[in-house]
């Protein structure tokens, strides 16, 4: 299973992903889920997946042959929008189904692969994309700035409450890794290390970049404070006044 | 949508159930999703359950019916195991799905239909029980002492924090109007009123039965104060070193 996360803020962008795939419980291995395409004063993408590993990889592997075959075409590099950089994935996601997906139904294997993208090139300002499964997309609004993929359920609510468009990239940063928390207690197939990443607007080029690991001590401090705060909170309120 | 969750504790049970029913957003009705069957001194059988309406209805009213028109057979009236209760519901469902499946089929229409069975029955002490759309069932343990049915996900993280088998009564009213709350948050068809039951260990009649509509003072407080609490607490987390 995969969380990742896409935060996009007045200020900036948060990006986050766990780093934990599994074929079937017995055959779990770490792949990064977060790729960045980042050329300085120009663009910085960030893309992450979710879904099968092989058709993630494919289709980002197949973009990068493209830009590296015909450098001048429409391509990672480029693309003038942020927004046809989604629609290419979305194409090359279509692309690479094409190929594979009859054998892998064949075997009963999930084919289903979705992507967040984000970041900004020059001339736009910062756009933040969900691509899925089927090649199609849609972006963030200021109303609900934020995206997930894989596993999204637990994450959620943290991010209802807290994540507006006004929000400041530390307190996302921070929603995140509650979120983050929150998804590793209740499903075990996400797990750390979180790639983290921050974007400042307007910067072109990355803030942040993190590998967290388990034994990270903001995270293990966050853990290990929100998990005392809900309890202090819980305790703290009303007895219902039926028993 | 549904949400419905049950606990059982060394001290007793705890029960609750949304009240909405949805065939398509523009389609939103209320029907109760718990029912009760209680002889003073002898039973206390509840039931909720999730799915398809019409089959988990006809579940109940195919058991109501069977123990009318013969008293003496094994039924809800005369089981002497909460099991047998569990497994009568698994082979109705069963039943009424031969009937009806391949006509809901027919229409794309979702036949799915799953009961939490808890409460006692004299001589034995409380059992929990749930049973799945395929008529099999599984029965709660000391190490996971709730189970949830429907829209399971946004209620689950705080029980997982909270909810022990030495829990009181208490708490687990509180710990489960919280994981209505995070559930109706972030899913607009899970909606009020709640249907509450409260079950005490070998009382062997109903100790609270309320419904809890969205004006209910009790289940306000507990959401503002849940939400201030947890602003407060996300406030109170360090800011990250790296920002």
């Amino acid at each position: 299973m995969t969380y990742c996360v896409g935060v996009n803020l007045k200020s900036g962008q948060v990006f986050a992903s766990d780093s934990r795939t599994n074929a079937g419980v017995d055959n779990v291995a770490r792949f990064a889920k977060m790729r960045v395409f980042c050329r300085e004063d120009d663009r910085v993408i960030v893309t992450m997946s979710a879904g099968n590993l092989s058709i993630t990889q494919n289709v980002l592997s197949t973009l990068e042959l493209a830009a590296r075959n015909d450098p001048q075409a429409l391509g990672l590099w480029t693309a003038t929008s942020l927004f046809e950089v989604a629609r290419l994935i979305g194409d090359t996601v279509r692309q690479v189904k094409d190929r594979d997906d009859k054998y892998l139904r064949a075997e009963n294997v999930d084919s289903s692969a979705s992507f967040i993208v984000g970041g900004q090139i020059k001339g736009e300002k910062p756009r933040l994309f969900h691509v899925y499964s089927e090649g199609n997309c849609i972006e963030s609004s200021d109303d609900t700035p934020y995206m997930q993929i894989g596993e999204i359920k637990y994450g959620k609510p943290v991010f209802d409450r807290i994540i507006h468009r006004d929000t400041s990239l530390s307190d996302a940063v921070k929603c995140t890794i509650v979120s983050f928390d929150s998804t590793m207690r209740s499903n075990l197939s996400v797990g750390a290390p979180i790639d983290l990443l921050v974007y400042e607007k307007d910067a072109l080029r990355v803030k942040i970049q993190r590998r967290l690991d388990e034994n990270d001590g903001y995270l293990a401090t966050i853990r290990r404070d929100w998990d005392k705060g809900l309890l202090d909170v819980f305790g703290a309120l009303p007895a219902n006044p039926w028993l």
